[in-house]
């Protein structure tokens, strides 16, 4: 990009507030400078979007932002870690200044959300792509992972599954002019909730964590084939948005719900011991969490529904 | 990409080997679980660099793997840190095996020369980009940085000037068939040095640096137009390579020295009370280093030649 371009670009980067704290020098230097409080460790995860394969062409500036940020910032709910700071990489094919207004907008208010503080960036020419690097820290030893599943813990998912697809099916579908889709559904998918508080408090209590990206049978194998474990998990207490109800079949509802993704919530499992810890600590959060199922010795999923049993994958379930 | 793509990616990166001190949880949770050590404040960094715009289409991958995380490291060097940490964000048209074992190889080599792990990183589809985050450390208080530089101050650049350009230029030439171009050129265009011992040791001495990725005058101008301060350079002071001066015309050489780019040096002030100091130092490391000029208190920027007055620009030379 030409020097003018970029002077526009880090106008609206750089005029951004900054809520992370332990920011010792921000963006404008050859690196950040950052401190990460005594006694923590420092957690991190990049994530990159590329339009077409991961955002549509036309997706509005200000909800990609928010998106973009969200999915990342989950990754950080899923270790139990506090968020602090984010760098951008940036790659566009010009530099519109209206689409960076609604980009940079969308951006300060998921930085405030969160609490981060956008401490570095880099801004090239070419196909539309975004690479977040979030930070945050974590104390020592006390953070969520995806290894500590054993059989018997209960499988938990926090809030309701499947809404960010159903929200996508709505953008996607032809729409009467009459009707507007569902804004809660819309809402699910622009702006998925990363749950930091929810992680917060699983610390010392789940024996292991992540977030739902690629639906949560997938996910759930990220806990139990490395343990070598399976699962047993009763649909009928997979958890449901009243919107996704009122709109989807059920049998649709609970494909979205095993299989779909996007959702970001989180997928954990608590030894049987804990769970009265677990109630006393969920009690004081805005998120409702439910417990679906449980970890089995034996690989392989298992789905229970009025006394049948279904064998599952990860794209869904086939029938026995 | 589909499932088996990843996981070709994922067996080229994870098998890569670990410098980097600190690393607590590596590659394949959500997040990479890492320790600053006491007393340091941790720096970042992240660059992306695109096919077409930051590298031609053909390029070894082994060689862009190098060049990539040298010119980002170079940016810790700047700030007088130790790398430690590095993840990539690596966008793929496909998950070409012969590509990536290039690109790995390459990686790895460079993670080792610099003495960091790779912890983390995504893969996407998409035109081929790459997005490095490089992560060190640097006693608390004591970085480098772009602010500081007094009139008075000695400017100083390391190594040699240009030469990335005149491989570049080399590269782009048709070569007759019987000559191959020089070597030594090559390499500092597709490897570059990034000056992490110097910067190290320019701790406490100097009183700004950065690294020249744009060129010594448009990066002399980022110590400087900031404090509201100019430079006088003395032009003829200006260091090349003996390959440079055999192969290229003295007032090309000192084009590309002023504003080629790409060299990764470090240009750094020095206050004059601190020389002896610097000198000692200096004794000790592999890099030459060079008074080219001082900074001024009047801004804008004066070459100095065989009596003569020039007027400089961030884009070279126009005389009075």
């Amino acid at each position: 990009m030409g020097i003018a371009e970029f002077e526009l670009i880090e106008r609206y980067f750089s005029a951004l507030p900054g809520y992370g704290r332990g920011v010792d020098l921000g963006i404008g230097d050859d690196c950040a400078l950052l401190t990460v409080p005594a006694g923590q460790q420092l957690a991190v995860s990049i994530d990159t979007l590329v339009e077409g394969t991961h955002f549509l062409a036309g997706i509005d500036a200000e909800q990609l932002a928010h998106r973009a940020l969200a999915s990342c910032v989950s990754d950080l709910a899923a270790m139990g870690a506090t968020p602090a700071w984010l760098t951008l990489a940036l790659t566009l094919p010009e530099a519109d200044e209206a689409w960076l207004r609604l980009f940079s907008q969308g951006l300060a208010a998921a930085l405030q959300r969160y609490g981060l503080s956008l401490v570095g960036g880099d801004t090239t020419r070419g196909h539309r792509t975004l690479s977040l690097q979030v930070h945050g820290w974590v104390p020592e030893g006390q953070a969520l992972t995806r290894r500590g599943a054993k059989p018997g813990d209960g499988i938990w998912v926090s809030g309701t599954l499947g809404d960010a697809m159903a929200g996508l099916e709505l953008l996607q579908r032809q729409q009467p002019s009459d009707q507007v889709p569902d804004p809660f559904l819309l809402q699910r998918f622009y702006q998925p909730t990363a749950r930091i508080e929810l992680g917060q408090a699983l610390r010392g209590i789940a024996s292991a964590a992540l977030d739902i990206s690629d639906g949560l049978l997938a996910d759930l194998g990220h806990l139990l084939t490395p343990e070598n474990l399976g699962a047993q998990i009763e649909l009928d207490r997979l958890p449901y948005s009243a919107a996704m109800l009122a709109q989807f079949d059920p049998a649709r509802a609970q494909q979205w719900a095993l299989a779909g993704g996007e959702d970001f919530e989180l997928c954990f499992t608590v030894p049987h011991a804990n769970e009265a810890l677990l109630a006393q600590k969920l009690s004081g959060l805005a998120v409702d969490c439910r417990r679906i199922g449980r970890v089995c010795a034996e690989p392989g999923l298992v789905g229970a529904t009025g006394g049948e049993m279904i064998a599952l994958s990860a794209q869904g379930y086939q029938h026995f």
